[in-house]
This record gives structure tokens, sequence and C-alpha cells, in this order.
């Protein structure tokens, strides 16, 4: 370790993802290969371990659990949302130069990538050397400057594989429960909503429709997308954003939210799916099922994107690889090949232009009605999803009345 | 198909789950192979595919699309929750006379045992030749005269995957969003609710808590498991029978069910979860989150028991072969052997015993204080799930501090 410019924190924050901890292998894997690099700190539960001096010795840990890491969902670190403020900078400062951290790699989203960008101003600021270099994660995929987030792809296949299953639950039930609302996590960005499309294979197929929050549609234009499908086949599945807007900025029946409280004084919590299975229950007579996936989309394993767990592993070395190389601050990237074969290679952006930015779902990915995306929305996700998609073919039984 | 004796048909009732197709195939398989089986109907939507005369030829299929459905989830030939009055009796005999069929196959739960008992009845007081040899399924676990329902395993196995899942998520969040609360399907009996009990691999790992309908806990002593197993370790999940219950005969928090309606009119649901949750908030402070996967729990393929895929064939397999062997009446059901190796054969036993009754989670398979299975409850339930188990191994980091 005479070499060793520094040592080097690593820390996950906000929502685990089934892909942070390939990031985090990445980041270790890649960390061991440079001289420079002294110890490697595994911030405790995020930024609150470096204020809490709260640090695990990742060097001390087995190679089999380092490279388990690659295929374990969720933080491993532990994760927190604490959000750096001024009073903490002397703080932070202070344990930086206590340990000699001379390398900070801190994965997350849009939040994170502010802290990150706060620890490098205020380094800067005291002219203390600090190589901040973020890594994208986030099950939302609403980071600049990225082709897609690392969570995003798994988080993605989940909710296709979830809508395709769960839809042909609906098929069977038919009329005796025809209508069923999934409701899917982005509160502001319709993404992984939108993802429930790759779950169709044939004409027909789930989910029937698809709102998100950066297309609001009306509650009568809602109930006349879902009379139609309904008419149709006889059933219909909805992907819904938790988010999906009735206007902009007015959440789809934000107004008939519950205002009782429970026995407890708190008020009861209903989403936007509560509201519209109400909705067409009252305006349409049927029947109407839920699933709330709710954590299980960021978490299980079982559904990951190979690709995902691969791009989440090599954005953590590129940061590593971009600290070491001189770089002093920035978030590690995905670029994508033009051209209709998928590869993305890692790069690297200024953190100014991602802190506190949200990516939403861009228009030409959405349809003219609202309801559902486009060929080119699934253009850019198929490839993300990997292979085998689907990953257990179906089958239907031929018609053949008798 | 001058040998034949009569038709047959065949039909899927109630919830969907991912081997009610695979018994379907078990149930044609074994039909072909038997020259006293003439046509192949498929019951379209359950008994009422039957009363409407409405049937889909099985025998036009092609063999890929009949064995691809022992990897389809959900009900090929659609089901229905249509429950079989008196007044049905005579259209019931008119088709089956019409249609000449003799071997009669239904495949679902306590309710559909109950119609196959009336179908057996009717035909034999009208003197009328008729096989009734039911399948069994569903993921309630409830049926009595088999050792397990095909069904359950694939959804006890979705559940535990989705509890080591989520659980590792509340794990990495710790004391930013500790508890967690799973909303597990069985409103009467706890079996799939107890096989979350299979996630856990380490001392302390999720769940923490289990409860189910046929151990009520009182308020206060949910309370204080919580208040307990959030202070060993900074978060707490649990698994939560959407019918579990306070006191016998009354569901947790009922008299906390919103009164409060909606936009419609219709009153507000508000499950055992959303109860409890209120309850943790209010009584200790804790952010709680919550995990319904719902229909997931009885679709999702990829969660699939190979056990239960099996089995489910095998079952529809035997309910022909007894059929026509000259059973009049019956349900095929699973034995399981003695000793520590697991193996089921297939048996039959009397729809008598069946019809309409409730195998509940065996008292000896829950813990004194009703908040955990035991451990005679994993060797029932272990083998159901198939190998490997856990499907991913996964690691922790060594909580070496420096």
């Amino acid at each position: 370790m005479s070499k060793a410019k520094g040592n080097l924190a690593i820390g996950q924050s906000g929502g685990p993802t089934v892909a942070i901890n390939s990031s985090l292998c990445g980041v270790i894997h890649e960390a061991l290969a440079h001289d420079e690099i002294g110890e490697i700190y595994g911030m405790f539960r995020g930024i609150q371990g470096l204020l809490k001096d709260q640090f695990i010795d990742l060097r001390r840990q087995s190679t089999e659990i380092i490279k388990g890491l690659r295929r374990t969902p969720s933080a491993a670190l532990g994760t927190g949302r604490y959000k750096v403020t001024p009073n903490d900078y002397e703080r932070i400062l202070e344990v930086l130069k206590a340990r000699n951290i001379r390398y900070v790699h801190y994965i997350g989203g849009n939040d994170s990538a502010d802290t990150s960008l706060k620890l490098h101003k205020l380094a800067a600021d005291a002219g203390y050397e600090l190589h901040v270099i973020a890594v994208p994660k986030t099950v939302d995929n609403d980071l600049c400057g990225t082709d897609h987030c690392p969570g995003y792809p798994s988080a993605a296949r989940f909710v296709a594989t979830a809508i395709r299953d769960s839809g042909r639950d609906t098929e069977a039930m038919g009329p005796a429960s025809p209508a069923k609302i999934m409701e899917i996590m982005g509160r502001n960005a319709g993404w992984l909503t939108a993802a429930a499309v790759l779950a169709r294979e044939d004409e027909g197929d789930p989910p029937h429709l698809v709102y998100v929050p950066e297309r609001p549609v009306s509650v009568e234009q809602l109930i006349e997308d879902v009379k139609r499908c309904y008419e149709e086949r006889e059933y219909v599945v909805i992907a819904m954003s938790e988010g999906a807007q009735e206007a902009p900025g007015k959440t789809l029946g934000e107004e008939y939210a519950p205002k009782e409280v429970d026995a407890f004084g708190h008020r009861m919590k209903g989403g936007v799916s509560d509201y519209v299975a109400a909705l067409l229950r009252g305006r349409l007579g049927l029947k109407v099922r839920m699933d709330k996936p709710n954590y299980l989309q960021r978490s299980m394993m079982i559904c990951a994107s190979p690709v995902d767990l691969e791009e989440a592993y090599r954005v953590g070395r590129q940061a590593v690889k971009e600290a070491v190389a001189g770089r002093i601050e920035g978030m590690a990237t995905l670029i994508r090949d033009a051209g209709p074969q998928y590869h993305c290679s890692v790069g690297i952006a200024s953190l100014e232009g991602i802190a506190n930015r949200e990516k939403k779902l861009s228009p030409e990915f959405m349809n003219e009605a609202g309801n559902s995306p486009t060929e080119a929305f699934l253009s850019y996700a198929r490839p993300l999803l990997g292979d085998p998609w689907p990953p257990i073919p179906y089958v239907r039984l031929a018609k053949y009345f008798v």
C-alpha cells in the first residue's frame, strides 16, 4: 500500500435495486486492481455512514462474497435517504481527512448525484483533493446524461413478466372478474410503467392500456378507453403509474383520496389505482382486481435482466477508472451505439447536468391517445431486458368450438 | 373411435394457478391413450361452458400446444366461479346426453369438488352412467383428502421468493423505512402465508413474524411482537394473511375498516395490512411499507415449483385412469410416503369427504405464540418447493467495521 494515494469510500443510496450490488462489486473489483487505492471503505447506510464514521472494511471480504454481490438484490452496505445540508460539511471534511479518503463513489439517483456534487464542491472549496465519481442507479430511469439507468432494465423485466402472467389470469377469468389494474412505481416518470408493453406478444395481449404521469388523461377518456377494450375482448388489463395524472400536475382522482383518518389519526392512503378501480366499478359496473407488487419491482432477483446486471457492474468499474485517471467529478454513464444491434459503452458526464434533474419519458415514446407506448419505445426498451425474452414460452388453445 | 364408450369433458374452475394447465395437459395426454374415450371437450369457462354447450375441441389442438400447457400459467380453457343450482340440473343432463359425455373432470378447489359431487349425484339419480373424477387445485391448500393441493407449492415458492427479496430491501433501508408487511392470499387458511418462512436461511432472516387466520393474535400482542423484532435488528418483515384475526372469527381491525364511501357510493376497501400498517405507525411510530402481490401469487410462472408442475400433471392423468378403470366418483389425490425422503404417489378419494370442507393449517404447524410456523411445517412444506431452493444464492457482507 505504499504507493497508495489515498483511500476509497463507496456508498449506496436511495431505494435498492437488484443491480446496485452488482455496481458495488464493479467498484470493488476495479479498486482492487489499482495500487493508488489503499483502503476500500463501505459507507454503512449511505452518506450517514460517512457522517457517523461507520465504514465496513471491504478489503477484508472474501472474494466469494464480493463475487456473490453480482447476484444479490438490495443494497449490501445498507442505504438511506439522508439529505446532506451545509451543517454537515465540516463533519464530512473532517472524516474524509481523518480517513485520508481521496475517492468517493456514490451509487444512486438524482438525489445521490446531488450529494456527490456537494461533496465535490465542498472538497474543491477546501482545497482537498477528492475524486467524486457517482454511479447511476434507479428503477425510475430518470437520470439525465445516460441512455438508461442500471436497475431500470431489471425492474422493467419484472413489470413485463408480472403483467404477462397476471394478465393471463385476468384473461382466464373473463367476465367473472374482467378488469385488472397493476400499479407501477414512478411517481413522476413513466419509464417503468411503459415497460409493461414489453409483455405483449400477440395482437390483443395485455396490457391494453398504459397510463403514465407525462401524459395526463381525463377521467372521461379513461372510462372510454376501458369500455372499448372490455367490449373488444371481455377483459382489460391496465398498467397504471402510481403517479398517473388527469391534468398536468393533478394526480388522477386526488380530490377523492379518502379524507377519513384511521384509528390513530392518520389519513388513510388511497392510491391512483384505488381511485380508478372505484371509478370503473361505479361507471362501468366492472369487477376490478388490483396488483400492487410495490417493492418486488425493485427486488425480485429472479426477474433480473442479464444486460442490467452486467451494465451495472461495468458502470461501477468505470467510475473507479475515471477517478484513478484523475477525473475530479462526474457520473459514469451508458452510451448506446447507433444502429439496430444493441450495444452500450460506458462513459462519463459532469454531475452539474445530472444532479436534481429528471429525465421524463420522451414524447415520441407515447402514442397520440396517451394510453400506450409506441414502437419507438419498444425499440428503446426491448434490448434492455436481455434474452431470452419472454423467459418462458406460453401457449394458447386454438378456439375450435364444437 | 368405434371402441369409444363415450366422450370426455374437462373444465377448469375458480382462481387460476400456474399448475392448473399442467393438470389439463395430464388429462388430455391420458385421455388420448384410451380408446374408450371418444371426443375430448374443453368446457369454455368452467361449468358454464357445459351449461351453455360451449366446448373447445381438444383433440384438434397440436401436440405442441398441448405440451406447452405444462409451462403456461392461468387457465387455458377459461375459468369461472359459477355455482350450480338445482335449476341447472335438467340442462346439465341434457347436454351430457346430447354430447354423450361419460367422463367429467373438473379441476378446482372445494367449490369445484362440490360441483363434481352434484354432477355425480345428478347422473346417478337419472341412471345415466357418468364418471366424475375431480382434479385438485388451489393455492389455498385447503382441500381434504390429499397431502397438499397442486398450485399450492408454486404459490408457496412465489411467496418465499418474494419475502426473501423484498425482505432484503427492507433490511437495507433499516431505520429509514424499517417495517414491511406483505399481504398474502388465503382468507380462511394460513397455508400460503406460512410458506413465507421458507424464505429464511440465516438466523434472523425475514419473515420475522407470520400471522395466519387459524391463530388469532390480539392487537397488543402484535404490537409487542413487532416492537421486540424491531428492537432486535432495526427492521421487521411481516407475512400477513389477508384473513389474519385478532379473535376467532374477527378479522384484524375489521371495525376500523374505512366507512367512507368513494365518489361512486362504494365503500373503500381497506385490508388487514392497511389496518396493521396504521397501527404500527400510530403506536410505534414506525414507517411501514407494504407489498400486495395479489394475483402474482398464483400466476408468476418463473417462480413455479418443478415438483408442483409435475404433480399437477400426474393428478390429471390419475383422474382419467380412475375413470376409465370404472370409478364413478372421486378426486385424484397426492399421498406422501412416510420417511425423510420426499415422495408422493397419486391416489383417489371420495368426493363426499372433500366437497365444501376446508382443511385448516394444522395446530402443530404454528408455534405457541401464534406468530411463526414450526419446524414441523418446514418439514412439510420445504420439499414442495423443489430444487434448487433458494433459486439464487445471495451473500451478505461481513460486518467488519473499521
